[in-house]
């Protein structure tokens, strides 16, 4: 088991409605530490990547980015969801349908951030239905850049999104992958892995 | 000139409406480095403050934060704008009026991580009409917890947000006090700062 399975683990709480809270480490409190082992787990899994920059997306990717891209010395850029006045120039923007909120969602960059020659590392907190992360792929391939690998810090692997992005051929490392979870009893099952 | 006034002279521009875009390096991508030199900024101008805790607001503070963070070895909490369904357990509710706007926004920070004896650090990147960060006192207020400090990377020093925060006796540091700027010249006008 590693660090990330072990605080889960320690400090996660499934709740009814596959819900896995982890507000008291990843998304609302946020340990730093933490997030610095995550950055050199990466930084082993994309070994030998030419990676110039990383994506996410607003708000909860916002600081794993930050501290994983200390461990690849690259700048981050994060996706918007709403269009801002502080966006101004060239936009693009990718629209994204989710099948659970039956909601559609944009995620927008500013086209100035990303372009044909970067070389992208796209980083998120959680992956489940992977509406947002299809959604930041969509702007790396509106752009002309090159999708070098995905970093995850929980998947939920009894939802569809890894499996599809994994199928797509795309290097997609999630820290810890949840395959089964009861909220009646707390246990959380991880998938195996090397 | 410190290195974050000569960043925005060199990568700063100055929009009609008294928009300063600082887009390139601090609030849409992010200059991690820069923010690193912001860390050790803040921690030289908080020396000997007792702080155990940092507290921002999504999304554009949470990247600073969290490297700032490092250089105080403290956890991060960022406040939410909205309620989401992630947000559960008793909550601390800031409504605050923008005066701009004219509407009224809230932050919210679930009251688990914030408590009577946090010390606490509050960071952004803009200050201007200081709405966001009266919100963020009144949430430390709210739990009981102390404001050690309130670091922000650029503060509008033609806007009220600023004088007041300090006329409440507030150790508030702005790493850079545009004072002036003008859209047609480009021209900005910083505070003198020791």
């Amino acid at each position: 088991m590693n660090f990330l399975e072990e605080r889960i683990l320690k400090d996660g709480i499934v709740k009814e409605g596959n819900v896995l809270k982890v507000d008291s480490f990843l998304n609302h409190q946020m340990d730093i530490e933490l997030f610095n082992e995550m950055g050199k787990e990466f930084k082993k899994r994309f070994e030998g990547k030419n990676i110039n920059k990383i994506l996410t997306v607003e708000a909860s990717g916002i600081g794993i980015a930050c501290i994983v891209a200390q461990h690849f010395g690259v700048p981050v850029v994060f996706a918007k969801k709403t269009q801002s006045i502080n966006l101004d120039g060239e936009m693009y923007v990718a629209e994204v349908e989710s099948f659970t909120h039956k909601c559609k969602n944009q995620v927008i960059v500013a086209q100035k951030f990303l372009n044909e020659n970067d070389h992208i590392l796209l980083i998120d907190d959680f992956l489940a239905n992977g509406c947002a992360l299809q959604g930041l792929i969509q702007l790396v391939q509106s752009a002309g850049a090159t999708v070098e690998g995905i970093g995850i810090a929980i998947e939920k692997g009894f939802q569809p999104g890894g499996r599809m992005i994994r199928n797509l051929g795309y290097q997609l490392e999630s820290l810890a992958i949840v395959d089964d979870m009861e909220w009646k009893t707390g246990k959380i099952v991880f998938r195996e892995q090397n």
